[in-house]
């Protein structure tokens, strides 16, 4: 990853929730590893749970990640996040997330987590389940390598 | 329904989306109708379909309906509203309106119902599915009549 | 006021602080008084300070106010609100209210009505200052009476 | 600038409008080249005019910038951001530069410029004013030089 060349980069959406079991974290670990390996820079809400796996992958894979916070103080990003960006607008950056992003990835996760996968879906971006919710749309994936390798598809098509 | 009392009156967010069946359409502005004798402030997108039938049935009982708007302009409210508030935030609104509401309602609708519908389970509101989306933690409702009823239930408890 | 003519009335925002003078507050509380006479619907930030007088003046006056809150719970609204929208967004509700209006008036207040009048006057909206700040593109009033006048002739120009 | 220290360094926001004079687009993009040159993040609106200039300097140290855009296409970004967000919430984008930021430049600018300034303002973050609104608390700096010096003293007392 060259920081040069960044706006030529992806960007990948990962919707997550705090609360996740062992298995789920760890595939949200290991997507992170491999995103960073292809280049993909990583947004997501910068919280703890599946958003700090993920961030934790893409920071061990020397990636970049941008957590969109809902707070005020970007103190309040879990410690991967590259760069923390707080909006102070709550639970409403949800919308922001699924709008910045290329395409999306749903890793776990609850209500919050259907929120944005419902944006992301309302605006026509295509989204992976990954051990989430099953909406209508939605393409589902077993496991982070089947992930990397439908999103991989999906960037060459653009 | 008296301006002076306005305070005391619930919120009362509908979610619903621009296209719907015709059944759909009816059981909004039945609801509506409903709605206002019961001296409930509805709250809603403000656009067409679904939100245009919920309104028009809130305007024919004389009641208050307040329109939370995507654009910039508050003339792409439907003829119905009574009150349209133009935000200029997009579909970020949606939020908005789960945010700001007592309980909820969603008929019919799409991906932008789905939006609201998650804020709203994940803001702990109580919420109805009538002809909608089938997500757990919502009350299924057969018909407008049926879902009157069950928020009357839970106001009461409030 | 009637309900059934809610649609036709002008929205007016009033932008000022939480903390104002004795006189500043009582310029505000007659503002909304005569406002509420003229059948406009009074859009404020819905809290303390100018924006409780002013929604004390429209409720002796049986007119309506929206207040536009930054946060979860309608409960922080003050006692004079008519209808409490808890937006969840914080500030950023500053620009719903310059957006959602057809024009506006400063009374008082710091920087956050500051953003307040800076938004307005981006969307080209007119906007008096009444004992507030001096940008230029605003209309300066002495007092509430001559505040009113001019919101009229605005009004008529539609 | 290394991507593995991305989480250590300052987040500087640019506030200026899409129209300004030459000399104000000069001292932008010298800003911008040598704020780069500190390893600061640059935070803009990523649309024309100050935000272009500030990026294309950052771009030509080799920096990172990041466009916090109203519209809901990461095209509609200056080529010259390094990763452009699009956010879908209009002009309400500006409280989120002001909240995501560690201090705060003004260069040039109008209206748009005058709602970043007062946020910035209300939520205590320091800025500096170059060739652009005189607002009480801002810091005046002569030219983007100065305005280098003052930063790196408020970064380096905190």
């Amino acid at each position: 990853m060259k920081l040069s060349q960044l706006n030529n980069y992806p960007l990948i959406a990962v919707f997550g929730g705090r609360k996740a079991e062992p298995n789920t974290l760890e595939e949200a670990y290991n997507f992170g590893k491999l995103a960073a390996k292809n280049n993909w820079i990583i947004l997501s809400g910068g919280k703890g749970g599946v958003m700090e796996s993920v961030c934790k992958g893409v920071s061990e894979s020397n990636g970049l990640s941008i957590g969109i916070l809902t707070g005020n103080d970007k103190k309040s990003a879990n410690p991967f996040v590259s760069i923390p960006l707080a909006t102070g607008v709550g639970v409403s950056r949800n919308q922001i997330i699924a709008r910045a992003c290329d395409c999306a990835i749903a890793i776990g996760g609850h209500y919050g987590t259907l929120s944005e996968i419902a944006y992301a879906l309302q605006m026509n971006k295509k989204i992976i389940s990954l051990n989430s919710w099953n909406i209508k749309g939605m393409k589902k994936a077993k496991n982070h390598k089947e992930a990397i390798g439908i999103i991989k598809k999906w960037l060459s098509k653009r």
